[in-house]
């Protein structure tokens, strides 16, 4: 039986939406408001779903403390109270808009998942906009 | 990468379950006190997801700004504080069941969305009963 | 020791801003949308909160199944799935605004309850809009 | 035109993570605190997923009441305010995990619904922590 | 300036509604089907509102970490994942309702913080039913 | 009859707790993580609550469209997508604590109402964190 174990986790952080190759002019053009040079937060909710088998001696798909571990230590301790584009490595450059930030969770994430485990990510940069990858 | 980008919205309307070719006693058969021939309404929520590849330039798939102002033309405005079974054209006819709706709902906007982009539309009637249709 | 028992019910009806002594032009002047002559609806969320001591031989300060039961013939068999312009004894001569339904809900449960209790009651129209009354 | 309706539930229970062939020890050390002899609980929440046709004559996939009817008669008689493990046959000899509670319960409601409609079922333990099966 | 300054926090415990000075049939008769032997459970989330003047160095009427430390320490530590009838030395011989919790809670957190703080808590048993104790 | 009417409204900003008088050691050393000098931020959710008699003419306390527009001029156009430490004028020397926030909100709201109607303000910071000032 295949059943889908999913966790909610979250981060405070500061971002830009901004490509360095362009002016802050054509930033602003694109980007409005998002593109502020002083930055501007999110309070990023995030849910991890990771999808398997049920273990037959356990019970569980994934230990969700095993789960908790993991995203607190991908996700959480390196983007958390950060500022996305100053201070995490994979947006040096890469804008953060929350489709590229989704997909960068998932990739970290599923580096660290039994590769029998199917991973997908939801994103959410307010409760009104939100992202979903899952690897395809 | 084939990201989902999902934007919150909501409208409030009344509306009837009513079938003009039945009587008003065979449709609160059917239909219960959702029948009322006074009308009731609802605070109704709307999930709307496009599904496409990350744009290399913008790292969006979506402008959330152009999404948000077609759900504003084609739902908002036509549907908010509207009487779904008298105001609202495509009802004339047409059951407003949260089926119905969210069937109106999606073809309003796939109509007005790039045909690369996928759709699905979730619609809730209340916080407890809510439908979704992605175009099959 | 006094303490604060609060209990969340909801109901959904249509209803329309109107004062019959003005003309459906005064109405929506005053009232803009919300004074569609077709009506419009909400699900009403609604918060009861009784405050009391708490009695020693039972640690309740009222059992919330008879709370339950007061607000279920009170508020949601009288009102739910209802236009309350038209079917609401309290709103045939009184504008069904927030403030107007709050107090009028106060009231009804008020009769209910043992004097000693203190009552206030918080009426969401949406998540967005809501009203508190408490009897003064 | 095939649509998901989703009804929402819940029911509150005891449970253990626990298996019978091991002793307190090896399970403690396997589950953790959600081993404890002595039960915890939570507040589960349900949401119920229907896929199917939209019926051309009544503008439903299926009648809400008749889902909540077998949701209440097949999840929240027997599991609400219950202890999983002492109380619910189907957890007797199977660990009350959320994997496992999620496919009971699928199979529960499986079994009542025209053989035309998909189900699927998510289960929340709390509001960080859930489990979706589909039976695959 | 005074403000109130609020956290949230949540544990999950089994519990039973239950006077051992009564038999099984009165526990039962006056507790409903909470006062199962065999207990039940929730998710129990708490709002510690914590009110005083703002420090005019820091900005602060008092430091969360603080506020969040003393919370862990006297109420999610002792209580969750617990049974709160046989785990929790309060409750051993009072009735775990709603009501004397919070108070238990309040007694707790108010021996912890500064006598110039006034304090109010509410406790959420489920979505729908919370109360709500300040000291008096 | 007095009654409480409320809003919701939101902003997303940058901020960093931080005292320009002190060094950022000292800084960092009192605010923890909140005082990166690169930022972080926040979706502020904020409720605004004016308490006053009911208009018989109307049934409102305060037209909600008018408070719509005061919360829009005073609090979302001028802190929305903001770095409120360089961007906003009350903060250049004021550390943005969620307390000193909702002080400028409330005193900035509180100017633009009639003098008959009481103000309170709730800023959440996190759904975990927030405050609540009211003019005392």
């Amino acid at each position: 039986m295949i059943v889908t174990v999913s966790r909610r986790a979250h981060f405070n952080a500061a971002h830009r939406l901004y490509r360095k190759d362009w002016s802050d002019e054509q930033n602003l053009e694109v980007f409005g408001k998002c593109s502020n040079p002083n930055y501007h937060g999110h309070n990023y909710e995030l849910v991890v779903s990771v999808t398997g088998r049920i273990d037959k001696e356990t019970g569980y798909v994934i230990d969700l403390r095993i789960l908790k571990n993991i995203i607190r230590e991908e996700v959480e301790e390196p983007f958390d109270h950060k500022n996305l584009n100053l201070e995490v490595e994979q947006f040096k450059d890469l804008n953060p808009t929350a489709e590229n930030i989704v997909v960068v969770i998932y990739n970290k994430l599923k580096a660290r998942l039994d590769s029998r485990l199917d991973l997908e990510v939801t994103l959410y940069e307010t409760q009104r906009n939100f992202v979903t990858y899952s690897g395809q």
